[in-house]
């Protein structure tokens, strides 16, 4: 039998995007831009998606990074208020096994020259199949392809 | 338009119960003794109430404490290892405001006279409708109502 464990943690990312609010909200929102920052930013091979971004819509990701391992992303929105805030719960699977049951929230604040993004994570990582550590350096990478997608898009008018 | 803010926040109940971790557990998977500790502890009038433990089944209640206030309860069951750990993600609204989104933790842990029950809450809590404090004094009056339940409960062969 497994030895049963539970981290517990809580880590924030926050940063400045030089685009205005509904523009940062515009990228999680329309499928078309999220899917480029946040599921295929490396090219993994998508086995399954779905997205479904509206209060009680699912989002299901199923990824193989390299090939063999089997990561799978199912994802529930609890809160969505336009241009301004959107929470999220989602568990993480590799191989079957879950690996965390995190509650997320986005904010999107108005900055001087443009977005405050807060990310707020509170997850329980189980079993001691994933780090606090490991979660925040993945989350990190995606903020930053997201500045990489924010700066392709068109500038605010 | 409401001032929107968010405090995040983690609380944790720990305590004995006087009981082993199956009959505590079975408090959780059972819906009539889960119904007299939890839902109706307090008689309070309830509109609504159904419930689904298994995971990725939900649960919903929407009571009235005072016959005018509304208050719904949603929840997601996320994780559930038979005598030893649930998850759960839920939102709790008054009066149709959505007043936080929380994953909670429940670990259930043999010790010498029972069980160790370890609640974990950690929780967005919205636009000031509500306080971690607050949320945290609720919890451990539920968890009192366990205690009793229990005591009302056949003891362990």
């Amino acid at each position: 039998m497994t030895e049963r464990s539970v981290v517990h943690a809580t880590f924030a990312i926050d940063r400045i995007y030089e685009a205005k609010p509904a523009r940062v909200f515009k990228a999680f929102s329309d499928p078309d831009i999220r899917d480029r920052w946040f599921v295929r930013p490396h090219n993994w091979p998508v086995a399954e998606y779905s997205y479904d971004f509206r209060v009680g819509g699912q989002e299901k990701g199923r990824f193989s990074p390299n090939g063999t391992m089997i990561v799978l992303n199912e994802t529930t929105y609890w809160d969505i208020v336009p241009d301004a805030r959107i929470i999220f719960a989602y568990a993480m699977y590799i191989d079957g096994k879950r690996i965390s049951v995190s509650v997320a929230t986005v904010e999107f604040k108005p900055a001087p020259n443009g977005t405050r993004l807060i990310y707020t994570e509170q997850g329980a990582f189980l079993d001691g199949y994933d780090i606090p550590a490991q979660r925040e350096e993945g989350c990190r990478d995606l903020y930053e392809r997201l500045a990489e997608e924010l700066a392709r898009m068109p500038a605010d008018a």
